[in-house]
């Protein structure tokens, strides 16, 4: 390759650079030696190694001083990370304090320094998910309040079914937005936590002292104290992947959406246009939905990850075998992917164009059977539910047959005009009158969002 | 079959047959009548249909008066459950009330009985499952509290480690147990809503007074009002596969390690005997541990249950074409699954025979090997930790290839011995002394446990 | 419930009844009681038991007469089918020849019965499957062989594309159909295959003889001979899984399709309509495609199944402790469910309605962009790939803005008239010269058809 | 980092170098640009193209020539590698060869690119796996025969059952190996083919030749020819992931079973050691066994990825927005790991270390309750199997709560005595006759094995 290729030439289509650069190599690293250095300083602040100790393996713990490819070499043999860390830190520590060197990782297991690496490194990630989170609650409030009165056919089972709106539409989204908020919150809260226990979760290796040590290197860390060691109960990191996995869920069904309504026959919303963007290798005419794409992608992908790390909750006794290392590569990935659909489809949704005389269109597309409840409702307060249903169920079928307007074959209706005067009839069909409480409950959510005045996100 | 069978062979092994009781069929048809009855009786109070209508529609819900085996036929033609129960309850209450009958399920569309329905039935399955969880909870307090002192091996990678004791094992189970309460208790107050929103979610077929409706249908059934219908929006269902689905990894965690714990050759605790319970079809002297296969198939399926629901988040537009149908069947699947190893994993615990002698005998299995780390750490403060690892490594090996015990070999080492006196040495080889901060952190998990003070499951 | 109902109140909708039959608790019971009338036959056969005793074993081994409800019951203890099952069995034996309950399940082990009783279910189950899979292929080739002319948009990314056949799609279908019926055959030959193994698959209780049985067993019930017993490999269960697996996605690859087709908007093709098909509880005109919603459930919900005995194959020593129970309901609700998906899926091909007219009619809605690839290659001949791009490029973004068909602007466009004449500028925005080699393919998948002439499903 | 690092840390430890060298980016890009340089072949050898435009494209087709992160870049925008790949290529040859760069990428689409090169991949990788796997196949038919009378307590429901050889575990592992290599041999006849359809299938833009340059390109690619485009029918790529994930099942079931032999307290089979492998970074005595925990790791992540790419197969009409992009990075990394576990598994075989003496040690810790299915049988002869049955479980109840060895309990028993003389039961009670048909069976796989005499490992 001409320049030096990415390993990850996929990675700017699924991901999202800004969060990638929290979950890479480097990162990965830097959090590790952030531990073994937060740990240096919280035993010497208690006195149990001394400060001068602390200070050297500080100054050493840098990722950029780590030899990347022996660590992976290493790993290999030594089953993980931590092992070959330890090993180059030391000698790195050695070479500067010989003393010093004797307390890199001192009392701590492997475990310790991977787990906690990996709580700092879903901190940065939660941060940055979060605020991006809010950009797109932002952009969903806007789209609500703004097409508040923008209609279009609602469609259930994918046949057209009544009117609505597309603010309803984007209220629905955001309405799924502030729950996803409120989980990450949980989460958060809930997860974010130390890990240290030594060889086994007894701290034993720290002697009398452990559990003060646990309780300087988290307030140094500036992360929770848990009751106990959660090393071989993993609840806590899968409910990273359950939550993330929820929102690719709903990033999928916004995606959904998207594409449906921009296939070439229904034309009603699209993705920005760019240069280069959505082409085709071999049609000129072709502007396709990549932010869709790439959400879409997420969705599919996501689910499996989730279910890996959910069967990978079944580790043996206080260290897992497989169940272990089968998180290290799959909470990364799952991390990136959700984030990067976050990304890619929060900036479509901050260009979407929305073609609202088309959507109007549309809702005239079935020559009135998009009317059909809202006449059999009218009707049924004078008929009954049976009665009025078998009335414009039988002229939904001549307005078929006979490929005319469901309005003129009800008005042509004895029973139906019975009941419903032309001005009601004419009513009853115009969508003005027949989006509901679409705008109420646009409302509802638009108030819960100004009431939620949420703090800038990450700020702790 | 001589005596009417149940379809459903393995129920009893794999579920719990109380909760099994809240997600079968009758409770699934209940469920929804239910709702059909609260929401004539909400449209009566505000006068929104008839007072006797409500009443003769109220008397019509019972899921006995249902024909169970038109309703499952005529739904495979209507593509759901609440076009035929709508079809049936309206021909009672016709025959009792014809004015009545033009009343039933106005205004609602087939997905807000079917959620709501499924809201009910999931209230009270995860009361139930919250009962059993405090029990269990109850009694890995009680573990924790009585084993603070039985020393056995910690294992890692499947390894004996260092020591540790069977109640901070405990400990380790009933804090995860913690997290799994709170999640519950968070999904409840997210997820436990109504869903009313008529035919495509405006609740245009209610007119101008839709949202008071949903407000006393609400109040009626005791559910959270959402600030939108959530028909398309599918993570609170999903909510509730993924938190059960984390409680499954906890439950296949813990049964995971009694399983290796009962094996033949570790016979550390055992699942309780019984008269026919966990024998062989062929091999006389067999005791397997049923309870612990029971949770550990629980954890194996869940996952895959999980990532079909969240796979299935992907609904098109106002209602999904098979994402919406692929949770009928799963969810209630998915926590019969979860309940029932709760609920015989709890059971096991309950009755668990602990050998303790047997734990303290594996402890010396190693000649010594188990307390390497102790040594080392020992030898560390005084050596530094590099040179104390060689030491002792190079101790470890002698003792194997010498068979002899790791205290004697290190009691010969000149190194060794020059910074160890035989008394700390033998403090070094003798668990009572090596199980670290085991207790205090059981303290830490009990105190928690006591500040929780949780009021009575299910109790809102 | 008025009439005793199903247990299974979505079976008729998801699951095909005649399938479902072979798969549920009588069908379960039946298998494994086979196995062992078979068992005491081989037996008695080579002498190894008395041949009254083999026929009064057989004369017992009905599902009519086995207790289902205490069966339940008793595996919960026991932990599986197979010890309760025996001790039925036995007694009944007893009561009729005691000296003969002393060979019932003679030197089989429950995972024996339970085993070899699913293959002999999962062979009925393949036959049925293999019977449906042959009458879709036959109604894919009507489809691809009448429609080979039918003329409608092709849709990547879901934007229209080019021409292509109705004909063709179907052809693409079958094609699929073909490797499915392979994938099958080849499942057939690997997987329904004899499991007897004894205690532990040494066949060491049945002494020298053992492997006498085993050849004499699998021949009466007509199973090919294994090299060993699989009991702990699970790869001949879980490839059942993995075969329905693929052959789902392809019934929810068609069911997508059409419900795309189906679409308001698109409306190209449809369901068969019947009274009380795909209706709604509240709207009158709606008509569901109810078959796609169901394949697309199928799809939606059997990969997470297939992840499930995925992960089961992980099964300890001789027997797994949960990985096997995993696969006891999983199985058969993946199986019914592909069934149920590929029968309805049939179904509802059987009865499609195709409005060729609206086909061609959607061809002509993008004003002659979906021609434009078309356009692009005829000028590449002349002016290279990447002028014609260009050219066609900047063409069709004209044809947008000024809301003109692309044969017009192209015409008036100097580049294209200099080398696209009117006569081959017509012909190339004419769809019945622009679909390619639809045909030729067709007729080779037809051709491929022809040439496997199936034997009868299921025979051997 | 002071070395350029592997973004990949964890690939050395989880993948195998010599596969992932296939599946890396600069595999990829080679591979489509194998398809840019044959394609032209093919068409400059039917005429379609001039032969010097062949070889100016070829020229150019290098992986590196191409600048790797530009095409990262703009696939962000593109939505795929192969539209910025084309530009590229096309840009290089046109600095060559003007008119030969109007002929790039000739009538194909992205799809047929990235498609036929993802199965070039698969072809190379699948080599890798096949060589692989045979050598397994060898190593495990060593271990078979050489441990043919190798005594073991064989273990059901992780519980000691009955005698068995290590070297009949050895043979089931080959069967099933067996069974993986018939699968991959199916899935190479049927899934190796080329994909080339244009932009939507019909190869519309290779005018009336289309077909014979999809036989000169298949035949150019040693790649079978199918009888249609399958670009959205994915059940070829999903086979892939469906067939390897079989054989992680197996690998995973292997490594379990590795792992339980190697537990502290069984001690009875090892990974091999070096220096630095499996140790831990705080307990210097641990020797972990890594490469269990690899394979046990990728059978618990591969089955999520499995259920992903089934998931994925549900692609809309001629080209799937989601479910496309969602194999691209999936089932490269599902083959990275299925093949890293089948090295390093392998790799731990061929130096397993097996304590004979602890196996035999092993059958005695039960004081003959791993006999108890032996002296039943034997005693059923004389008493029917229930009456054996109780004698014998009652003197498993005594020798367990006497704590005496059962061959002494039997000894004393009137019953057993009666019908066991002195020699008999002491042979009841000797693993060496109490394995069964072990040695037979063995020799029933390895025959097999001698009978598939495979050709070398991915030689066509």
């Amino acid at each position: 390759l001409t320049a030096e290729g990415p390993a990850d030439l996929l990675g700017p289509l699924f991901r999202w650079e800004r969060l990638a650069g929290l979950l890479d190599a480097r990162a990965r690293i830097q959090a590790m030696l952030d531990f073994e250095a937060a740990l240096a300083r919280a035993q010497a602040g208690l006195g149990i190694i001394p400060s001068t100790a602390a200070a050297a393996i500080g100054a050493q713990c840098s990722a950029d001083r780590i030899d990347a490819k022996a660590l992976a070499r290493e790993a290999a043999q030594a089953g993980n990370l931590a092992i070959p860390l330890v090993r180059q830190l030391t000698a790195r520590v050695a070479a500067a304090d010989p003393v010093a060197a004797g307390f890199v990782h001192w009392g701590a297991t492997s475990q310790d320094v991977i787990d906690t690496g990996l709580v700092l490194q879903l901190r940065a990630a939660l941060d940055a998910i979060d605020g991006e989170l809010e950009r797109l609650a932002e952009r969903l409030a806007e789209l609500a309040d703004g097409h508040r009165g923008t209609l279009l056919p609602a469609r259930t089972w994918m046949q057209q079914a009544v009117p609505t709106s597309f603010g309803l539409k984007a209220a629905g989204f955001l309405d799924a937005v502030h729950r996803h908020q409120d989980r990450l919150a949980e989460l958060r809260a809930r997860g974010l936590v130390l890990q240290l226990g030594g060889a086994a979760g007894t701290l034993a290796a720290l002697g009398p002292r452990g559990l003060e040590v646990a309780a300087a290197l988290a307030e140094d860390l500036r992360l929770g104290l848990p009751d106990v060691p959660w090393h071989s109960h993993r609840d806590r990191v899968a409910e990273v992947a359950t939550t993330l996995g929820l929102l690719a869920g709903t990033l999928g069904k916004i995606a959904r959406d998207l594409a449906l309504h921009a296939q070439t026959e229904v034309a009603e919303a699209f993705e920005p246009t760019a240069e280069g963007r959505g082409g085709s290798s071999t049609m000129p005419h072709k502007r396709n939905p990549v932010a869709a794409a790439v959400a879409l992608a997420a969705a599919a992908r996501v689910p499996g990850l989730v279910s890996s790390l959910l069967g990978a909750m079944v580790q043996e006794h206080e260290r897992g075998l497989g169940g272990w290392p089968a998180e290290w590569e799959t909470l990364p990935d799952l991390v990136g992917l959700c984030g990067g659909a976050l990304h890619h489809l929060t900036e479509a949704l901050c260009g979407l164009r929305v073609d609202v005389a088309r959507m109007a269109a549309n809702l005239e597309a079935t020559e009135g059977l998009v009317y059909a409840e809202a006449a059999q409702m009218a009707l049924a307060v004078h008929t009954g539910r049976a009665e009025a249903r078998r009335i414009v169920e039988a002229a939904c079928e001549r307005a078929r047959t006979e490929e005319r307007h469901l309005h003129d074959v009800l008005a042509d209706d004895p029973q139906a005009r019975a009941h419903l005067p032309p001005a009601e009839l004419d009513r009853l069909f115009d969508a003005r009158w027949q989006h509901g409480q679409a705008e109420a409950l646009i409302d509802r959510v638009l108030a819960t969002r100004r009431s939620r005045r949420r703090p800038p996100a990450g700020g702790e």
